[in-house]
């Protein structure tokens, strides 16, 4: 009887019994043993492949970035892109150092087209509008990003994606969204971003409440990422549900990633099951975000950069995990006594 | 100039200005960053190299373990060792997955001498005296362990080292230990090791209350290993005192090899700087002990099998640290704007 003919509780059952012959104390590789269960279901077999991992970035410009919600310039979306093809990025080097493959999308910089051999050009528009007075983008627009986003995730050549976001004055966006699907207030999940100070962070939140206060209080998850979402946070999310659809693991970076993890698993709510929550963010709202939506995330390095880093990290352990279940010798294969 | 020649204060000033140029906000890598850091100091180097990573686990017996303080039979350590040799236990799969060299190391395993290629045999004794009744070992056997452990450590071919354990009853020794040097109470040490009941942990806390009293309340370090530690333990001090002094990064693992590195760095506290704890355990007194000797650990994955599995996973983000210091690119290189 092949996997595919098991009931699901016969197959998780047969996955259990599996985990615990291996040649160790029961539970004793704590979320490792978790991470391997969730490997074996999304693969739907006792013996998952994990070999290759990819990290996609998407980034776009907000409208809101020039009205003062981040302490960087929003010229800094485009250089970091340029950063990125050049290979200079901590991405770059997290990615080389955990031999994970890397491209990146231009989901819509404001800026002139970027000419580049190895950039996947994309762009819905050269940056959302300014979310604090209007939309954020067009329903058409929104609808746009998460197709091409499924396209980036349904492919056949790796066993995981991790993704990944540029975009200066996207903490705003992924504050709204969360703030409008979850009602999570906005004093909970508002954070620092890059590194505002005091006063900066009270223009952030004075900013976010006139954004937040131009729409129904609850929205469906669609409305609200046209209200207040941004090209490379729809993409995102369409590609975590394309990676899903196509049985991936998707290891979700930070704060902003995270957002669109909520978004896609709302459209989606199967890919829960395929969803890795890399690491919890020093960003005052991933925290709130991930409790919201019962996340347990692996790490906790007090990381706030986004890019993908928090996800590029933990892609070892899934690694690792695929590898405790296809490699590790049983009590019996290795002739191990047993607790007494 | 060379780094050798600055200051201490002058070489962390250059080393923080190359992390804050870095392209990302100042402190958004966390815990990284504070690797990067602890990297380049310990090779005096603003370029640190941190290519290769090798785990050595010693293996060892302990008179203790017939009397009832482990929910697995003595002769599970020997198995173990077959285990590693044949490349089956989650220390070889996690090393393999992580591109980490092995070996293993025979301290006084209880049976005959194993007769492999691979097997480094360095027996002490068939396992320790009971140390519930008698010293466990003689001071020139506590002293022969840390020597060769010093030798183990000490070598070119590797910038990080882990150091695993195996041992059935190890955690009592690790108690011991930490209770007389460390004067933390035997209630908060005792855990149940690899998964006593509650009726076996009753029975642990009392033969460890027995084996507390036939000693004075506070010991030295060489006096604890003596009256109460492993083979395994004392060896693994010996090496990561070796380690150390060769400018390695050591990886330490859990409540075992903590236990060890509290005896390594009170015999020789300049090695602290070369200390990386990976991980802490979900073994009860794990947590008391780093808390204790003012250690933080970069995991937290629930785990509790030793071996070196959780310095095996940390050593994926000690790589990445270097990696982060010599090849991101900074804020001038890229051409990208810093902060507003």
């Amino acid at each position: 009887m092949t996997n595919s003919n098991l009931s699901s509780a016969e197959f998780k059952s047969n996955l259990i019994a599996k985990i615990n012959g291996k040649t160790k104390p029961v539970g004793s590789l704590g979320k490792i043993e978790k991470l391997a269960e969730q490997i074996a279901i999304s693969q739907h077999t006792l013996s998952p492949v994990m070999n290759a991992c990819r990290l996609t970035i998407f980034a776009g410009d907000h409208g809101m970035a020039n009205a003062g919600v981040s302490a960087f310039p929003q010229i800094v979306t485009q250089q970091m892109v340029l950063n990125f093809l050049s290979g200079g990025a901590a991405a770059n080097v997290f990615a080389r150092s955990n031999n994970v493959k890397i491209q990146v999308v231009d989901a819509g910089v404001a800026c002139d087209p970027i000419n580049h051999p190895h950039l996947i050009s994309h762009r819905i528009a050269p940056g959302t509008k300014n979310a604090i007075t209007e939309s954020a983008m067009t329903k058409e627009q929104a609808q746009r990003a998460i197709v091409f986003g499924k396209n980036i995730g349904n492919n056949e050549n790796f066993q995981a994606e991790c993704f990944g976001e540029m975009g200066i004055g996207n903490t705003s966006s992924a504050t709204l969204i969360a703030h409008k699907i979850l009602g999570l207030s906005l004093d909970t999940l508002t954070g620092r971003g890059t590194g505002l100070d005091d006063a900066g962070l009270a223009r952030k939140r004075d900013l976010l409440k006139q954004a937040a206060n131009r729409t129904n209080e609850h929205l469906s998850p669609m409305v609200a990422m046209q209200e207040y979402g941004g090209f490379e946070i729809a993409m995102m999310a369409g590609a975590m549900i394309g990676a899903a659809e196509s049985e991936k693991i998707v290891i979700v970076d930070g704060f902003i990633a995270t957002s669109a993890a909520l978004i896609a698993q709302q459209i989606s709510p199967a890919i829960k099951q395929n969803l890795v929550f890399a690491h919890v963010s020093e960003e005052q709202g991933h925290l709130a975000l991930l409790d919201a939506i019962g996340a347990k995330p692996l790490l906790n390095l007090d990381m706030r950069l986004g890019e993908g880093t928090g996800a590029l990290l933990a892609w070892p352990l899934v690694k690792a995990a695929a590898a405790m279940l296809n490699e590790m010798a049983s009590f019996e294969s290795a002739s191990v006594s047993n607790i007494t």
